[in-house]
This record gives structure tokens, sequence and C-alpha cells, in this order.
């Protein structure tokens, strides 16, 4: 299965799906866009649901347009409500697009990968200009956006460039001429704004093309690195291999769905019957994806010593000038920990061992001038001993 | 009475009158803003109201400045829902300045008065500088304007430029720096939106002085020319004496009080006792003041000729080529009447008379080889003759 199925096999809503066939059909090289934030980017399996979208795009001849919102990273959040949002430099902008560019060629195709800066046109409009912009859009219909809404009618403060916001993205799609615009559902209005300033400019309408938001490890959540419910595209296999077989049972099919090209009758069946062996799969796809089929024996052999109380062969050893070392001050030596309260907080979850015995006393005084093990979780295994 | 008092007695709302009273004291010459539409204005008694407490300000020394909304006039509206606001060009708007200074000078102190152009600042904002400055309003308080607010809620078209006017007013006494700003009750949101803006400018927020709006001749609305209610400032003494005469009897007070500098509480008295002198009073007032005290006696003897049906002696003669004309051709040819259906509408009304035989004929030929005294209404007067 390719191209245009696995659009459509994915996607929420396609807007319109008969202008897709046409746009398709007509046989000239589409502009598809894709809004990027200009903060530097990790990808996850979360990101690579409308990646993989793209790539199809790619392999049928058209150009993928990351836009990088610069013009509005640069300006930050001038009513200093949001504090997320503080002002970038040109030259951070410009560092996130690179980085975004190396990050997406994993999966996209160089060649006809594209990093535009909003800056480029938002920068040039004029006092005039935005006042034309926004006497094309209504208040009420920019009030339809559920946040705005929810806002707006609870008396939370909403301030007049927010509403600029989207109509500025929109306009994006505009000065672009995108044919495609895709994201997750959580973008459909503003990507619909796009498609309306559009035909407001005399047009022809970007199509609007949404992918659902895939769910992070705990089930709960649009998967994210903020609340570590991710599984990262840079990881190792052997990281990745453990965080696969933590995927909730009830949320692989859409993993399988979402992030691979299996065929998902099969999987249903796999799932139904042995729901181990799904994982397991599942586990090797991505490695096989990201990594090379080659990486995946070695992943699985380490998943299945360590899951059996094991430890695998092998570690990473350490050589420390220390002959006695506080246990927190060693996780964080070892990178196990990135400061002294998360080792503490390591420590007081009983998620620290030593020769698999397991820490309880976070002034505990490790004596190296033996080799220790030092295990973290299931799976974070260290050698230390003093040189 | 003057200076201050006059003010004081005639505002509606002074935001705030301790603000304003430090100001005064501080003996420096401040800068007072009167916003202006760039259509070109033809003034009436209505506008006098303000234009009356300026001229207050400027003989304690004080400066006035008319802002010229050209940016907005020169960009029309861009949604066309406004069909009265069409764009203006650079030339339009500029004329329509000159005739400002040239009327409101006829009342204010040509020295103290200037004239400036938003246009000036407002076009080299850039969206940088627009984001920035619709940071510091909220969505919620820009529909707390009543007519925003009730097109909002009744689902008529409000698009999201319209939010920006009040603003970029607003901003036009940031860029000024104005200390006062002045107007009628019906500005008085968007007078408060510059004093919010300058102190998210940190400037010294400007004192808000509010206004009644005169009401018209029909005693109902607004005074306005478009309504035909009005009283204008360059009409002649004997128009001004009949309809001074027509004020509604329970409006003349506010004409005197808004209009004149004379005594409210002998005026209230003249008002009881001989409410027809009380008429003849004031509009002996309005010739003095427009015209002079010389142009009262004339104005007089010709609205009381008049009001006993008689003809007044100082008809205007007209001559014309033709012997004969059609009714409605002769009402437009003496500009008793701005097109033929006006003139249909005259005569229909039974507001023509020939030699003080009512027309009731719109087709009726009228034969001009003998004079005739043609008359409109109860005033208008002309004689036509053929050459």
């Amino acid at each position: 299965m390719k191209g245009l199925e696995i659009i459509k096999r994915n996607a929420v809503q396609i807007i319109s799906e008969e202008e897709l066939n046409k746009k398709m059909e007509n046989g000239k090289k589409l502009k598809i866009k894709l809004g990027a934030d200009p903060s530097r980017p990790d990808l996850h399996l979360g990101h690579t649901v409308v990646l993989r979208a793209l790539k199809e795009f790619q392999k049928m001849g058209h150009e993928v347009i990351f836009v990088i919102g610069d013009y509005t990273g640069m300006i930050g959040d001038p009513s200093g409500k949001n504090k997320t949002r503080p002002a970038l430099t040109f030259e951070e902008t410009r560092k996130s697009g690179e980085t975004y560019f190396k990050q997406v060629t994993k999966i996209l195709d160089k060649e006809k990968t594209r990093i535009a800066y909003n800056s480029e046109w938002l920068s040039k409009l004029n006092l005039k200009e935005v006042i034309e912009l926004t006497s094309k859009y209504t208040v009420a219909r920019i009030l339809e956006r559920e946040d705005f809404k929810n806002r707006y009618e609870n008396n939370l403060p909403l301030s007049i460039h927010e509403l600029l916001y989207p109509l500025m993205q929109g306009y994006d799609s505009v000065a672009l001429k995108a044919d495609i615009e895709i994201g997750g559902t959580d973008q459909t209005f503003n990507l619909l704004v796009g498609r309306e300033l559009q035909k407001e400019f005399s047009q022809e309408p970007q199509i609007v093309i949404t992918f659902p938001l895939l769910v992070g490890l705990d089930g709960k959540n649009k998967m994210s690195k903020s609340l570590d419910n991710y599984i990262g595209i840079d990881e190792k296999p052997e990281i990745m291999y453990e965080k696969a077989m933590k995927i909730p049972d009830e949320c692989l099919l859409q993993y399988y769905q979402l992030t691979t090209d299996m065929d998902l009758e099969k999987v249903k069946t796999l799932i139904e019957e042995d729901i181990l062996l799904a994982h397991r799969k599942y586990a090797r796809e991505i490695i096989k994806i990201y990594h090379g089929e080659e990486y995946v024996k070695d992943a699985e052999n380490r998943y299945d010593t360590v899951a059996k109380g094991g430890i695998p062969e092998d570690i990473k050893e350490i050589f420390l000038k220390e002959k006695e070392i506080n246990i927190c001050d060693l996780l964080v030596k070892v990178e196990f920990a990135t400061s002294k309260s998360e080792a503490k907080r390591l420590i007081m979850g009983n998620g620290v061992k030593l020769d698999n015995k397991t820490v309880e006393n976070i002034h505990f005084i490790v004596n190296i001038e033996e080799e220790k093990i030092l295990r973290v979780g299931k799976s974070k295994f260290v050698k230390v001993k003093n040189e």
C-alpha cells in the first residue's frame, strides 16, 4: 500500500477529497505546506504521522515546504502572558530551521524539502495591508476556535493580537500559494483559515488534510517530549525496543496504523491472538525503520535478558577518580540523572540498584574500589570502577 | 462666565476632574486633541459644542490639534461593507484638512490651531508594531463598545479590522502625547482607549472630556446635515433666524446652554414667561455670534414679513433665456431642488407656490414672459423672468 492510499487511510479529514483527487490528477508539482514552531524539534513517533504522509507526497513528485514561524517567534508574546514564548533572535530561529531540516530529512527526501521563514513576507506587511487582511475575517468566525471561545466566554484574558496569529498563519498559505496544508487535528481551525484567506485573495484554496494525534506511552495524552511519554526517532534500538513493549495494549493498533505501513487486518488478528508478539513485531518494525534490520536482534536479546532480571553483556564501563562517592553524585556523574534532586527522586522511587540491591538511602556512600553495577529502572546499566 | 467654568458646565464626563485641575494648575501649554473625519465638514451648531470648549482652552493658552483620520480614509473600508466609506486620495484628504482648518478657525484662534494627519505615524507601523499595539487590549474590552457588542451578539458581521480602528484612534493620542481629548458622548469609548493606550506606552494618560450631542431641529436625532435638521454656522442670517424659531420649545434651553454663553438662570425664567421671545433672543444671539449684531434687525424684519404671509423686499432676481419652462426644471435651475425628483417631491408635498398659488401638477409649464415669484416652503423666494 502506498501514496494516496496511506494518506487517506490515516487522515481524519480531507477538505475536500474531491478537490484533492482533481489536483493529483492534473499532474502538476504541488506545494505541500506544514507549519513548524520556531523552537528546535526533537522528533518522536508523534511527529512521524504527518511526516510519513509528506513522504508519500514527495514520492509522487511534490514539494514539501516547512514554514518556520520565525516572525512571531522573534516578537515573542508582547502581552507577556505566555512565558513559554520568549522572543528569539534571528540567529536562533535560523538555527532551529536548520535543525528542523536535518531532523525531518531523516524521513523526507532532501531534494524535495524546503524550509521557508515567514518573516520573509510578514515583515513586509504594513498597517494598510494588515487592515486589508483582517477585513477578510469576522470576529465571530475567529472566536469559533475552541480555545479562543473558552477564554472569551469564561472571561479569561484574550488579547486582540492573539486573533491575528491564525490570520498570519493563514496568510503564509497565501504568500506561498500552497496547494495542500497538512497538520494534526488540533490544527484544523488554523488550516481552514489559510484555505479561506486564499479564496479571499483569489487563489485556488488549499486542500486541508488533518491527521490524528498519536497518543503517548501513558495512553492518555498526546505524545510529547515534555510529558516523557514519547519514543524518539533518534533513540537507541534497545530503548526503542523497551519503550515499544510498554505501549498500552489498547493503543498498539493505532501505533501500527499511524507509524508503519503494515497491513492492518493482519495486525488486528495478531493483536487478538498474541499481544506480546504483536508488541515484539512493532518494536522490530520501528527499529528496522529508524536504524535498520541488523539492529533488531541485539535489541531483542538485551530486552529479554533484562526482562528475566539478568544483566546484559554489553554494559558501558566508567572509571572514576574517586574511591568513594555519594550515590546521588554518582547518578549525576554517569548521566542517569540530570540533577541531584532528580537522583533523589529516583532513589526514593526505589528505581536505583547497586549490584542488584535496591538503594534506599540518599546519603549512601558507594565504595568503588571494587567494580559495581549501577542500574536505574529496568534497562539502564553502567559499570563503575575506581581508575 | 468663562474658561474651565464653561467647559465644566457643559461636560457630561471628565475623566478625571482631579487630573484636569492638576494639569491646568501646572501652567504648561497643553495639547488638546479632537479627532476629525476625513470627509469635508460643513460646520453646524452641533459641532460648535466642542469647538466652544476648545476655544476656552485656547484662551487659556493651550494648543488645539485636529487629527484628520486620513490613514483609514485612504484605505476606505476594505471589507466593502461600509459604502459610505470609499477610499479617498491623498489630495482629497489634504483638501478636507484645509477645509477643516478654514471652517474651525471661524470659531478658533488660527495661531493656536493645528491640523495633523494620522498617516504621519500610522503609515510607519509594521506588523510587529501592530501586534505590540493590539497586545495591549483584550477582545472582551473592545467588545464592550456598544455597537460592536450589538453586532457580535446579534450575529451581524463584524470584521476583525474594525476592532483595530479604535486602537489606531487611541494610538493617535500616543503619537501626539495628547494631554486632553474631547469629543461627543458617542466617542467616550474611543477616547478612553486612547487614555488606556497612553498608560500602556508609559505616558501620562490623557484627560477625557465628553460633551452632549446637540439635538437637531426635529427634536429627536442628533443634529446632522444628512438628516436636514441642522443650523449651519455659514447660513444666512435670515435662514438662521427662521430655523432658530423652529427649535422645539423643550430643546431651547439645551441650545442656549451648549451654544451660547448666556446665563442659564435668566434663560429659564424667560422660557417660562415668554417662549416666543426666548426663541427670538436665541435667534438674535446666534446671528450676533456668527455674523454680527448689525445683521439681526434685517433678519428679524424679514422673518416677520414672511410669517405674516408677506413677501420680503430683497428677493433675488433670476433671468432665463426660456419663455416657458417646466416647473421641475425651473426648481432645479434656481437651485431650490438638487434634482428633478426632489423637485417633484416638493410639489407633491404642496411646498411650491407661484405668485402665491400652490402648484399641484408636476408637468406644469410656467410662462415667464411676465415676471413670476417662485416660493418654496416658508422662506425661499426668487423672482424669475425672461431675459
